[in-house]
This record gives structure tokens, C-alpha cells and sequence, in this order.
């Protein structure tokens, strides 16, 4: 579990393992969990010098960035929360006094986090309101809580999204706060998107050329809005871009698409991805905490903190 | 079962009720069941006049039409038949020789239909030939003729198509056949068609303005295809064009997308669409039995059919 000798305590190691096995939360919900782990990390670690403690807060932030590569989301929490650290820790060497410093920038990393997704609510309150039928897929936490600010005046179109059936979950969700929710297949929502004023999604990862990675399904619902004139909007904090173009496209089990006990399986090959990358020219806007931005201008924002996210890559890899 | 006083004898009617519940044949299929009701009609029937028979072969081939609105082929075999029966009951009228004419004619148009069908994978092999990998969805019995004439050449990337699933069977008849097969949910298609082609699809009817219906999951098939620059090809004799602009969007049963039991069921309503219009924009070609159509070409043939069908709906519906 531990790549090096040393041990960052139970807690921390435990969130990780949390995190690379929950497939059920979104990558919004696990950056909260991120943020959590430099808490545990503070309360439960023994240290004799600030030296130690500073590698072992690089460490979990290393370990956090790699423990969901395709999370950006997660790397730029524990980045920050880890950047602000080694530049606090110039001023003070006593690691109980850094101890506290670390959970204090770790709960501000956190507010701040909390800011950005009540600003990027109210932006897309503003934006949706407009607007008497969405059509979406799959299950996001940020749309969900953008949706529930826009209120009963929605109505919302749910594909299902399989093979997992994480749209079940949403309409559930949907329904639950008293919004007019249809499921659908996914084949099927092409179709229904003829009834709706526009299309929107969450974003898994937001890439350096404007482009996003999110859930299978999604290169199709933009195709296809495009085609049929309707606005396709991005639902994403800026804390999930990264100047990066690499993206790991997985892919997972065979079984959850066709059951190994289905006759065809012997003879036929079947593929399961999990995640697609979405041509930038496909994105009418990205609804972010910094307000609905075109495609251009979230290059331009990636691009200012290219300089800062290198210092905090050398800084974090050494 | 029998609207009229007249009974149109067992086999007849057995197989109107056949093609009314089968959700397993595609419509091409279907049609060559639709003749066999011509043969089981002269089979059985016992009538005394000319007139009397008349009546009867146009009483079927308006019940073929009516069992299945949505399969203009069907409709176009029936009529066929039909017309073709009035215009040689001009000339004959004893009722005995006149049953071993319907046989004959409905021997004559299935024979029509079976070299359509040939034709129409001749030049579907000679198009398809200079293809590595093609995607598709669902299940058509045409699709699956043309591509068992492109050979193991060819490596076929299927969607599963929700609700039923109808892309595993096409998937195990490639497999069956040899061909390299590659099954994936209809989210990922999109995904898959980076790595194709062309796209195929299978049709259920040919509208008089060059578009078509098939499965829900085609249009969004469509216009990722046209986004990533990838020809689309629908494969289908012109038996399934009808000069009409009307097409009915029948929607099948919740519990085939959300069994009942699922929890959310009771908040969210569920929508299940089966079949949807694709624009002729989105089609490349058509590949038929005349040749690989524009759509603008199919748009030429229905108009120049139009009047030959007008005459036949006035024989058939007087």
C-alpha cells in the first residue's frame, strides 16, 4: 500500500484505497475526500522534523494524483493543498506548529473548493433558467446540484448510460427533489433531444485544448445537438483542467456489456470504455466558478496557470 | 381477426397474425412471409367467382398493410401482388385457373424480391470490399447478407442496442460467420467509430424525401459519422420506399428500459421509443438493388414510383 518506508498513517492510506475503488462517486465528491486525507495525515502522523513532515504531505499528494490519473480534479486539490504547504513551511520549522498550518490550508483548499462549486450553482441557475428541457447523461454531482438550484421549472431527459445504469441514479436523484425527469436509453436520447432547448454534461477531465474527457456516450450527444442547432453546455469547475492532451481512455469488463453466460461470447470480442474525449468545437460553453466560458477561454485560463501548475510539479516531483 | 363477412381462409390469416407479433424478423424477412399469405390464400380459399377471389386478394393485401404500418415493405410486397393479380383477372375469369395465377404472380414477386436481394448484396460487396472495419447497430437481416458477402475481410464493430439487446444477435450471426466481431454498448459506438471506416445501417422504410426510419441509436450514429468524417451507408432494397413523409414513432413498454421494481420507477417516467427518422443530409449513400443511390437519386425513384402506386392504392383501397 505504502510505496516508501514510510507509513502516512492509517487514515490517510485508508482514503486512498477509498478512492481507487470507488466507482460509484464523481470526481467532485472524491476531491472532497482528497482534501480530507491531508487532515488525517496532520492528526494521525509522527514526526521529528518539518523536513519529514514536507515529504510526507508530498508524498500523499503524489499518491492522491496517481491513485485516479484520469481524475484531474483530484491531482489539483491535492497540488494545491500541497503547494500552499511548502511555501508556508519556509517560515516555520516546528512540525507540531506545520501540523496545524497543514490542516488549516487544507480546510481553506476545501473552502475554497466549496466557493467555487456554489459559484459555479449560481452561474448555472442563471444560464438554465432560460430554458424548459434539458436533455443529459450518466450520473454527475455538479449537474445534479446545478439542476436542483434551477428548481421545478426543468424538465429533465436522462439517458441511462450503460452498461452501470449511472443515469438510474441520477433520475432518481432528479426526481427526488421534485423535477420532472424521463429516462431513456442511450440510443433513445438522440431522439428525445429534438424536445429539449438544450444539452448538458459533467466533465470527468477538461484538456489543455479545450476539449473534455466524460462518460461514453457523450461525443454522440454533442454530434448530434450540433447537428440539430441545440446549445451543448459543459457543467465543470475549473479545478478539473489540466494542461495536459494525455488522456488514459481505460477500459473496464467485458462482463458488465454482455454476461459470460450470453452464447455470442465465444466468438466475439466486446469492448467496454468508460471515458471519451469531446472536441472542443462540439462545446457551445463551459458553465465553470469563473461563469460561462467558450472553449477559448478556457484555453486562455489553462494556459495562465500552466506557468504555476509547472512550479507545483517541480515542486511536488521534485 | 376477419374484419368482413369473408374468411380468408386459416393460412392466410395465421400469417397476418405471425407478422403482427413478430418482434424478431426484420422487415425483409417479413415480406417473403407476406407472399407466402398470397399462396396459402389460393391454397385454401374456396370462392365461386372471379369477382369473389378479387375481393379477397385485395382484402389481404390491405390486412398485410395494416399489420404492420410502419414496414412499407411489406405494404409494397402486398400491393405488388395485388396489382399485378387485378391486371391479370382482366382476361380470366374462371375462379379455379384464376387461384393458380395468384400463385403464379406471387411466385413471380417473391422471385422479384429474392434478385432485388441479390442485386443488392452485389453491389453492397463491390462498395464495401475496399473497407477494413465498419460499425453498425442493431439487427438487419440485409446488413448481415451484405457483410456475409464482404467476407472475413472485414471487421465489424456492433452496438447492443437497448432495450432488446437485437445487436448481440447480429454480433453472434457475424461471429457465426467467420467475421471479426467487436460488441459494444450504444454509449461507446461513438467511441469505436475513430477506429472505422464507414457506417452502416440497416433501414426500415425510405421516406419520399430521401431520409429514413430505423432504429433508435441511428441518428446519433449519423451525426457522429458526419462529424468525424466517416461515410454512412444505409443498406436496403427501394421495396422499403414509399412515397409518404408519415412514419409512425410507436414507443414500446417502460419495463423494457427500467424493470418495475427498480426503485426510482415510481418518481421518474420512463420513455421507450424504438424507432426514429434520420435526415437524407447524414446519408452518404444508399445501397440498394438499382445501385449505390444518392439520396437525392432515392428522391427521383420514389416520385417516379409515385404515380404507379397511386393507381395501385386506388385498385387496392378503391
Amino acid at each position: 500500500m505504502n510505496r516508501g518506508k514510510r507509513s502516512l498513517g492509517q487514515g490517510a492510506e485508508g482514503i486512498i484505497e477509498e478512492i481507487k475503488k470507488d466507482v460509484e462517486r464523481g470526481s467532485a465528491e472524491l476531491a472532497v475526500r482528497a482534501i480530507d486525507a491531508f487532515i488525517a495525515l496532520a492528526d494521525a502522523l509522527r514526526v521529528d522534523s518539518a523536513e519529514e513532515l514536507k515529504r510526507s504531505v508530498i508524498m500523499l499528494a503524489r499518491q492522491i494524483a496517481d491513485s485516479r490519473p484520469s481524475m484531474f480534479s483530484l491531482r489539483n486539490v491535492a497540488f494545491e493543498v500541497a503547494v500552499k504547504f511548502v511555501e508556508a513551511s519556509r517560515y516555520v520549522d516546528n512540525p507540531q506548529i506545520l501540523k496545524e498550518l497543514l490542516k488549516q490550508i487544507a480546510t481553506t483548499v476545501f473552502e475554497e473548493y466549496r466557493v467555487a462549486l456554489e459559484r459555479l450553482r449560481r452561474f448555472g441557475r442563471d444560464l438554465l433558467s432560460g430554458f424548459s428541457s434539458v436533455a443529459t447523461l450518466s450520473y454527475s454531482s455538479t449537474v445534479l446540484a446545478v439542476l436542483k438550484e434551477v428548481g421545478k421549472k426543468v424538465k429533465v431527459y436522462v439517458a441511462e448510460s450503460r452498461p452501470l445504469f449511472e443515469g438510474r441514479k441520477m433520475a432518481a436523484a432528479l426526481a427526488e427533489s421534485g423535477i420532472e425527469t424521463v429516462l431513456t436509453t442511450d440510443a433513445a436520447i438522440g431522439y428525445m433531444l429534438k424536445e429539449v432547448d438544450a444539452a448538458l454534461v459533467g466533465a470527468d477531465s477538461i484538456l489543455m485544448n479545450g476539449s473534455f474527457a466524460n462518460k461514453v456516450g457523450t461525443l454522440q450527444l454533442a454530434c448530434t445537438s450540433k447537428f440539430l442547432g441545440k446549445p451543448f453546455y459543459v457543467i465543470s469547475t475549473t479545478w478539473k483542467a489540466l494542461p495536459t492532451l494525455e488522456y488514459s481512455e481505460e477500459e473496464h469488463a467485458a462482463e458488465e456489456v454482455l454476461p459470460a453466460e450470453v452464447p455470442p461470447i465465444q466468438k466475439i470480442k466486446v469492448r467496454n470504455p468508460y471515458f471519451e474525449v469531446v472536441p472542443a468545437e462540439l462545446v457551445t460553453a463551459y458553465i465553470t466558478e469563473e461563469g460561462v466560458l467558450k472553449p477559448s477561454q478556457i484555453v486562455e485560463l489553462i494556459e495562465a496557470r500552466l506557468k504555476k501548475y509547472r512550479e507545483l510539479e517541480k515542486i511536488v516531483y521534485g
